[in-house]
């Protein structure tokens, strides 16, 4: 495994959409940051999901993922709560483009306490987008750094990018379905 | 997918020890059943786990998983408070032999809440593994019912085999490395 970042060839689109290895290498010889334009002006804040989210078009991301249909406010919120509850082991990172008042980029990573390896923690990163008109920036691996520093951060030993594809056609061909790291 | 059961073929063994696909087929060949003996008289008792099985050696049936030391009788019982507090969000399945007193059999099973498909449940499927001496009985099989009918009861759309894998020289054989069962 690469250090530092992940190496996302042969993920699911369905578990990883946006995150494609050739745009993101493309991003990276422009030497792309955040809050830096690609070809406009963009001002974009890396966070945890908060309520009004659902207002900046987070359902309409995830439906770029997978079956997502229009989601209530009172589903929204009672989802919310349930996932909050969890606190520190269940974490949903956004990335907002503050301009247009709109999420461009999500993640989730959940936190499995085991037995094994001395009663150890495991990070399992699911539900990584970004929106189609925000790609080539590296918002992906900035959102898997933001999920992996905080799994890390929670004692995790590892993080796995889980695979949980709906696109069998896609399954089909892949080779590799899941990405790996391990923090010792 | 085949209906009913997973298919175990390409799991990596340090995620599904003992779930060979050939000692299954050659069990059921014999149409075993639990209670059934193989080569002695065993009586099997299929249930969740509890706080006295640590003396049952089900931390022993770990360690022929992956990595996982001695764990004191104080963590033992921490973690598995912890896991408890979850409820139905976090079940661990074991087998045991009781007229050995002694656990041949185990997985477990955490339920993750998404946004996507309607505010759907994934149950998760990890840490499955059958002790050495207790394989060609099904007992793969019967833990696997267990979880999938567990995470099917609370809920989930589809329940996964993840890849947690400590073994690279194996997983790097592996064309597939999850399996995925869809209840709807």
């Amino acid at each position: 495994m690469d250090s530092g970042i992940f190496s996302c060839t042969g993920v699911p689109r369905s578990s990883l959409v946006g995150f494609d290895a050739s745009s993101e290498s493309e991003a990276s010889s422009q030497e792309m940051q955040i809050g830096v334009p690609l070809n406009e002006a963009r001002d974009l804040q890396v966070r945890k999901l908060e309520i009004p989210d659902k207002s900046k078009r987070f359902v309409e991301l995830l439906q770029q993922l997978t079956v997502c249909d229009a989601i209530s406010d009172e589903d929204f919120q009672k989802r919310f709560q349930e996932l909050s509850s969890l606190g520190d082991d269940h974490v949903i990172c956004v990335i907002e483009d503050t301009n247009r008042g709109k999420i461009v980029a999500t993640g989730s990573v959940f936190i499995e306490k085991k037995f094994i390896r001395n009663c150890s923690k495991v990070g399992h990163i699911e539900d990584a987008a970004v929106d189609c008109d925000s790609r080539g920036m590296q918002l992906g691996k900035k959102v898997l750094f933001f999920l992996t520093d905080h799994a890390q951060s929670v004692g995790c030993y590892t993080v796995i990018f889980d695979y949980s594809n709906e696109n069998k056609a896609f399954y089909d061909k892949q080779k590799e379905i899941q990405m790996v790291k391990y923090f010792i």
